[in-house]
């Protein structure tokens, strides 16, 4: 009984093919993939800059589109360059989460919005 | 008999409980994720700023350890960003990759770093 | 009777000296210092993500340095990337200011927020 | 005898003139006005995300005009941001440079693209 694959692993695999086809390793340094991907992001915050908080929690169905563009974008560069990299994505989050339980303790945090150096002293 | 949780679905699970426990739903509008993303982003960026291209291909363990945690950071952010709006990541993802698929024509883009414009005429 | 120096060529010259005292023309291309850019204006984001609009408008006296900082963290690498680029960054801006009142004409634009091709039609 | 009006002034007026004529204030706290730098800064770098450094140098005269106008968006974006918050942009840097001439000694810095940091043992 095999398992059903995990899907974050067959979208990494389709982006391999993608670039291996089109012959483009050669342009995805891992410099190069960074400046791409927050290239991306600012055209997610974009929608945002002018839009209130509550806006923003309230996109038009247009908007919301393309928002989930830029979104798809933006990951699908940081995908790639984890791949480059050699970095299990899901796994690094996972540590990086680990990290932060220790930095943000919930008791202190609650409801603050401060930098976790404030919850140090 | 089930099959085992997507690690995807597992990692936005944690990341929502972990908001919270802390109640910083308040402080998570799209707009502020999205800020709080691209500052991740940019400390991504900076381990390459003045790197070369090939220097940004063999980093020492101790950088690499850095990236990590870098790219942890944004996803984290991405993931979170994605759950508010009701975005699925890896569905969005695929669908963008549909598109790039027609924007960016194999035999027409092969070796080539032109934007897509430059294959629509 | 001489005039003045302009204050912005002052700058301008001293960041060059300062450059060429390290030796760090050879880290600085427009992409590289276009990079360090971008870093520095995350870094300024970075203080206002979690801030209301009205508490970015009224900064505490330390803040208000910190974030100072940033700014001139950004506008440095900016002119410096303009510097190396042989760009007159006052003039280009004027040039720009000349393009953008036609995009965004006072009469329809007055207090909207859309991007200019909703001008255009 | 009057000497002549600093250029960047001029700009920074032109500019408030501008964004009053079209009620444009109520857009303009610090928080949005740091978004639409970054989104500008990111236009920027979009133009050398696959450029070689040595490509960088070495534009195009279209690709110039291009990168020109994106320069002159950030700059605007930065200038304006400093007026919101009543920060004189050259004497901003002018003291950052003062700054940065005591983290990176020249004799210790020359021909290094370390961070400050690494000086400071």
């Amino acid at each position: 009984m095999s398992s059903a694959p995990d899907r974050l692993d067959g979208l990494r695999e389709r982006l391999r093919g993608f670039v291996r086809e089109r012959d483009w390793e050669q342009f995805h340094s891992p410099k190069n993939l960074a400046m791409a991907m927050i290239v991306e992001a600012a055209e997610l915050v974009e929608h945002f800059q002018w839009a209130t908080e509550q806006e923003s929690r309230e996109l038009t169905p247009e908007k919301r589109v393309e928002v989930e563009r830029e979104i798809a974008d933006t990951f699908i560069y940081l995908l790639r360059l984890s791949d480059v990299l050699g970095i299990d994505l899901i796994a690094a989050a996972q540590r990086k989460m680990d990290l932060n339980a220790q930095k943000y303790p919930a008791d202190k945090a609650r409801g603050r919005n401060d930098k976790y150096t404030a919850y140090e002293q």
